[in-house]
């Protein structure tokens, strides 16, 4: 059931959040989609401070330096590219095929990302033409990577 | 601050949504933005129980009968045109200058809706080309109206 590489370790993801989850529904919902995760893929959620003083610039520096090395990077952006659930769940497996063991996903703070950041991304990514709050876009994330690794997974969660 | 109709009333938000809301946290989340909304709108949220013995007829019947009159109605479905937050709040202002003061939103369950509701409804919506689950899609849309009546009564929450 698990989204396997070539070498079939298993896929590793890391989504880096600029903001923290301040509410409590918002964490216990990320919390649920995260525990589901966990039989399909090898998980991190990495949160770093937003820093309302603080450039993007200096931000992209420090997303920059928590990318793993050699992951495939997605910065979410609302004028990225619209996938629906089956092809974000084929960009998943055909990445696993391709000997890609390690993505990493971004979502910016409160007003987005470095230009820098989206320009670098493998994949820039957007989840929607609506805005939606980090923390919502958080919990949306989520849920589709649970969706696309268990339709990958042969599972019946996507109908 | 409100979205007021050509006499001056608030505008009448009414959301029939397939399925309860199970998890605790999305009745949490969905009842902040209710709480949030209830400065900008009349809002009503009716939950129609999920029948998945039921057609999709049967469901569009009770569906059409809870519709209040001389609303314009928007049925959420992914193939549904995708407006940016910005055309959601111009859509509802627009509804408010020309006089309509009801808008019911119609969110499927997990089969979707009947074929009839989509082609009968003013508006054919799509939050994204994403599958989310009615759960996750009835607090999107709650954000979603808070945050476009939040634009159009000059708030600073979108950003």
């Amino acid at each position: 059931m698990s989204c396997n590489g070539h070498r079939g370790q298993m896929l590793n993801i890391k989504i880096i959040c600029v903001g923290k989850l301040k509410e409590k529904f918002y964490i216990d919902a990320a919390n649920e989609y995260i525990k589901r995760l966990s039989g399909y893929c090898k998980l991190e959620v990495m949160e770093l401070p937003e820093d309302y003083q603080q450039s993007l610039i200096k931000e992209k520096v420090q997303i920059e330096s928590k990318i793993p090395d050699g992951a495939m990077t997605v910065a979410l952006c609302i004028e990225g590219r619209e996938f629906d659930s089956k092809e974000l769940s084929a960009l998943l497996q055909d990445s696993a095929v391709k000997g890609i063991s390690k993505i990493c996903f971004i979502i910016g703070g409160s007003v987005g990302l470095h230009d820098d950041l989206k320009r670098n991304a493998n994949i820039r990514f957007s989840m929607s033409k609506l805005t939606f709050p980090h923390n919502l876009a958080r919990v949306m994330l989520l849920e589709q990577l649970y969706r696309a690794l268990n339709i990958s997974g042969g599972g019946k969660y996507h109908k």
